[in-house]
């Protein structure tokens, strides 16, 4: 049902195939989940995607787990249903616990509330946050 | 230029001040920061909203920094300019280095980019995300 | 600082400055507030959009301030700083009490938390809820 | 296919119990929706939330109609499909006509298109508008 | 599943019939697609949205994939999963190619990215950029 | 009032005054906008950003001004101050009339309408626009 049908392993051009290659090897994993099936209509934009997230969720400052809480937390806030699925797969994956979890979404809630409040009442930034 | 007058403390109900007194005891500091002295002009819902958020940003088994990067993360997605200065004030008041904030902003710009796709896309979920 | 200028009345066309005066007509009031002025290089669009406009917040079977309040919820949560500043003014003017629009925010920051929550669990549409 | 499976009142612990109690109670129903058969995964989540919708939503100077109706503006706005399901149904149980229905996603609809066109232009705010 | 049933033609009054048949005859086809259908339980909210479509997306300046792509650009930031499959549809129906829509999807990740970015560092307008 | 500073050219690393010089060979000017020199702080992200910039806004299958267009087009629903400004003033640099400019408004305010009607009433995907 998406806008392009999910492209298989036999459809796949040598491009996509590679960068599905490069998927495989970086998780360990043969699995290929359905959003890098539906970008590789377009290899270049695949590759592009991948290659970009590969530096971003990898090695860093931040642990793993703490980007994709922030991950979700982008997602549910764009309302994209597709990506609070699989980033809540992939934070459980990463040792996310249901008290973090819930923790999780109880930031998610209040940020949420707060947001709406302040842009409603339309606050002044104070001096003090300035850099 | 917000829709409500900042209350100034010697203009407080009880109630208002009493929530006041509580922020500062809380974070050890005489500062209030206008978003609050913007709600005070409801002293009901201030009361009700720092005392959640004190309960949500406090101790618990996600650490100070983590939840103020998703709370960074909310406000951003959610175009809130308050909330993004007030948010990444704290954020660098519980140590966030510029790496860590360059890394932030690399994983919330990602994740905004992913989100566009795969909503545009209407990605389904994979079986495999399902719980 | 738009990315128009505004147009003032001199400088109008007749068909922008039909549309002020049947504004001004409307309102009964000679203040034209500066949507309107930015709105007004495209006269086909500052028309049709104040034609609809008038139908929409005139006379019908909700209130005046309630539909002043869905309008200003709306724009909060779409961040659009002018309409939060210009709703808020005409909910003021059609008799909303400081009461009332701290109840407003509440009912708003509710929503905004719940929102979050539910698109963060993907929580499924009861059976009871469908039509 | 939430990110959490829906707790049934026999899988409950008891601090999750006391709020379904408090659910069916406050609305003389059985009927618990799977909102809060989701957020029951964490019990003070589920409460806290619960407790302040209760306040949010209860007797106060808007009635209970125009709350509602308000909840459906920011659930659309934020694209929330669980919310936009639940509180139309909760609207229509509150009153709501199909001549009301039809006025709201009027005001939706306008609001939707004016804040678009504002930001768009990036229209400055009047200082009639100011407080 | 939608909050209305579903409008069939031997159902609806004189006037959403007739919008239905300015449709049929606008598009040259007999099928009414199922937003038409939603609306048509309010025939002056109907007849509004379709009279003010047929305007906006008729003959002018831009041609009629550039509007339709322009369509789906919001549509996906607005997270409307009806609107991101109906306007898709009506581009590749406009003559749009793999090869386009790759390139448009790539800008508005792009642009979903770079408005994450400027947004979280609340960057100042240029000089340069104001009119 | 951004959350990190402007960087000057005489303060940039030797790896973001690279990505200066590349805007500047590319773009034929020696103006280097401020969102560059906020991002200038992490030159990794920097370079990341404006490589995958050049490729997604240069030649293709679609022009330059509709994909500024549509850059527009995504910035307004984001409400992106920042972008708003930016992208509307480079759509003008590559042609865009004020016919065309209203417009295009008229299109984001269309869609921004009938994606929150659509939302609304959770309209069904027709099976015609299934891929």
């Amino acid at each position: 049902m998406a806008t392009v049908t999910l492209l298989q392993d036999e459809e796949g051009s040598a491009e996509a195939l590679a960068v599905f290659d490069d998927i495989r090897a970086t998780r360990g994993a043969d699995f290929i989940n359905n959003f890098w099936r539906a970008l590789a209509h377009d290899p270049a934009l695949l590759k592009a995607t991948w290659d970009r997230l590969k530096v971003v969720m990898g090695p860093g400052t931040l642990d793993p787990l703490t980007k994709e809480m922030v991950y979700i937390a982008v997602s549910v806030a764009n309302a994209c249903e597709y990506c609070a699925h699989s980033h809540t797969a992939a934070a459980k994956a990463n040792g996310m616990t249901p008290e973090m979890y819930g923790e999780l979404l109880s930031v998610i809630g209040m940020a949420s509330q707060t947001n709406a409040l302040a842009t409603a009442m339309q606050v002044p930034v104070d001096p003090e946050f300035q850099t």
